[in-house]
């Protein structure tokens, strides 16, 4: 059995994971609990249980955590409205639980950070990846590094404009990708677009379609549900192809339970726009959109390689990088 | 009088600009000619011929290249149409003229590059820049290094979509910024705007108006020229809350002559467009819009310290990192 390197921990909305890591992004030991929600004490005591659980007698492990939210570079969670946090300085309060490096990043980009160095997008140093869930999330690594931003806010995908004074999106805003392929926006355009015919559909005897209603609908030879989808796919190309023109990826991943759910109409339709709309289409092709391969763990995995990276940044070069 | 780090080289479509440049960007010796079009042979020769002047003894100099248009990461120009050049391997063919690294990048990255290193954006770490002129262009610091991509394709910002299936732009794709705010663009919405409108303008005179002939219309106090620099601004300011979403710089910085003759409407607008898109926009201030400062020594400057940093990468720690 392979040693750990770190620690990762992936704090979502509902569900907090956390396991030891190999070098190699293998995950070893593994817990998972519901995050205590609007209960920033609680959140931290939790946190530092799990990891004294998993350290055994390792008390230098790096701990790498993820977390849905605002994180600054100095690991304070600044703004974490699904787990009801704000301003919580997690790096320096878990200090006393491990001498090694606490790396505290968007629970998004330590997914993509995953994939980058264990899963779909192993053996590249340029990805993009959205995170497909309720919203629009995602990370970038630019020459295998994450990118953070000069205040660690950077990669809020979901909030790249598509369409200025397009659909008005949850942050208030109007036109961003979050607001044409997120699970609400999905469910919420196909309830509008029953209202609009009187065709057949399943969805009909649903009061406020979710995009999981979406999916299985489409799952079930639903034409309208198809559509929605296939239109949520083009959209994430419009973006996708902002985002290859600016960052010159060599693949872009899809991730979250929703990509997995409808790719069969979300990646061509993607792939399709993209092509149509990348700088240079007419002699270079396009990256490849695929989808994420690590699930769940990916967030827990790439927090626990943001860790021994900077572990390594210390004591020298890492097995991880 | 200060040491040459490295000569600085900025190929445009019509002039070839040449300079050492001493560790703190500031230009040295310098040199200016027509630029050689259509003809690889003469373009290559023209360049050893001022490498080699410039250089006097120092037959070890970095050589650093900005010119327009899409370069790969081993220094080959892939696809220069403004200057008439296709597939010519830049870096290989200067090796006979110095010992030192050859550092060849898209222009409007190198002036990014330069600015950050030694203009308006000195001192900061993640800049993104517009460079406004017949088109959009531009450049992305992260952490204090050139964005360059995956095949040094990176940063065609004037690709990032702001309205999918808007206005046309000369890529064949329709929405880019490129199709709002480029001076083209801008002399072309401002001819749409006359046909449309019955009012008084100076523009009524010119058959096709330039993006400088609607400058000067405002300067002159025409309504008509105003308010469509006003919109140009606007829509700049659309495409960097994407680009702030995406990159969380420090500063946003617009080059370019376009930029310096229009700022006065082009700069406010932009500021109150983004301010009004970016995430978080409730408790953080978005990055300040600014001017570029070198001009056209930017690019020149901005290619010499990449080729320093080359060097340095070399032989240690860099003097201008």
């Amino acid at each position: 059995m392979s040693d750990p390197v770190a620690i990762g921990i992936d704090i979502g909305g509902t569900k907090l994971v956390a396991a030891t890591v190999a070098a190699d992004g293998r995950v070893l030991d593994r817990q998972r609990r519901e995050t205590p929600a609007h209960d920033s004490a609680l959140l931290l005591d939790t946190l530092r249980t799990s990891i004294r659980q998993l350290s055994g007698d390792r008390t230098d492990l790096p701990v790498g955590i993820g977390i849905a939210g605002l994180v600054s570079p100095d690991g304070v969670i600044r703004y974490g409205p699904n787990i009801g946090v704000r301003d919580v300085a997690i790096a320096e309060e878990l200090g006393e639980v491990t001498s090694g490096p606490v790396a505290v990043v968007n629970d998004a980009s330590a997914a993509t950070l995953g994939e980058q160095r264990a899963g779909a997008a192993r053996g590249h140093r340029d990805v993009v990846m959205f995170t497909l869930g309720t919203g629009v999330g995602g990370g970038v690594v630019v020459d295998g590094k994450l990118l953070l931003g000069a205040h660690g806010f950077a990669t809020e995908i979901g909030h790249v404009i598509v369409e200025e004074g397009g659909r008005r999106c949850p942050c208030g805003n109007r036109g961003c990708i979050e607001a044409y392929a997120s699970g609400s926006s999905i469910g919420r355009i196909a309830a509008e677009r029953l209202v609009a015919s009187d065709g057949d559909s399943p969805l009909r005897v649903i009061e406020a379609p979710t995009g999981r209603d979406v999916s299985q609908a489409a799952l079930g030879g639903d034409a309208l549900a198809v559509q929605v989808l296939v239109e949520a796919g083009t959209w994430l190309g419009v973006a996708a192809a902002s985002l290859v023109n600016l960052l010159d990826p060599e693949v872009v991943l899809l991730g979250g339970g929703a990509a997995l759910a409808t790719s069969r109409w979300i990646v061509p339709a993607a792939s399709e726009a993209l092509e149509a709309r990348m700088i240079g289409r007419e002699w270079r092709t396009p990256p490849p959109i695929e989808l994420a391969a690590l699930g769940d763990d990916a967030g827990m995995v790439g927090a626990a390689q943001l860790a021994a990276d900077r572990a390594g940044e210390v004591t020298g070069p890492s097995s991880l990088a």
